[in-house]
């Protein structure tokens, strides 16, 4: 069940410009940088309190952040990430009606150890959406 | 001062399909719909808890968000809206610090009656970002 918004992502060409500038003309502060091996990314988060903003830079150009940054060169929203109370419940659920959950089946993980999973664009409305198990 | 998220805002082409879709799929509700004649669009939420999903249907063929639908014909994530606790302040103060706040400096409400603005996209990251004035 999806139970609250999560975070919107938005690829970047560097991370650290970015924090820069968003510090700079915003007063917004990044998290610590981590790095993601399996989708070839570093990530930093801003916490708004209620929701988050993702950062995200390829690591390696081959990457799918890598490819969106080369149709993108200056970057722009990826996509954005719905709380779910379970995630094995949820895409169960949402499966049977129909929607299909990206990937091989394997269990992902995002950096804070969440279980995660992404939803084709197809099936929400042309936008790529992640699910994220949350239990705050 | 960002204070917060307030919604990720998706194109689409049909309102009344996209709410089917969402409850069906998702179990996702969707509000009333209203219609915005500025901006020549018809509008509803889902409201999440502590954020929410905009969807936006084109109410005439020119308008912005039409443009947006002629290029993108599944619809797609058209802008995130962040929380301020005064617009008049903030959009002051990034000004100043050389962000640029779109349109003529004509004072524009939302369909809740709450002011917003819009910031240029090669000032968030490539991202297009509103500006919502929330004082919850």
């Amino acid at each position: 069940m999806i139970t609250g918004m999560s975070h919107v992502s938005i690829v970047v060409p560097s991370l650290d410009a970015a924090a820069r500038e968003l510090e700079r003309k915003y007063g917004l502060k990044i998290g610590p940088v981590t790095v993601n091996d399996d989708q070839g990314v570093r990530m930093a988060y801003i916490d708004l309190g209620n929701a988050r903003i993702e950062l995200m830079e390829p690591a390696r150009p081959g990457s799918p952040v890598g490819k969106f940054l080369q149709r993108n060169p200056r970057g722009g929203i990826h996509h954005f990430s719905l709380r779910v109370d379970s995630l094995q419940a949820t895409t169960a659920e949402i499966e049977h009606k129909g929607a299909r959950v990206l990937g091989d089946g394997k269990r992902q993980v995002n950096v804070h150890g969440a279980r995660i999973a992404f939803l084709h664009p197809h099936d929400f409305l042309g936008a790529l959406v992640e699910l994220e198990e949350y239990r705050g």
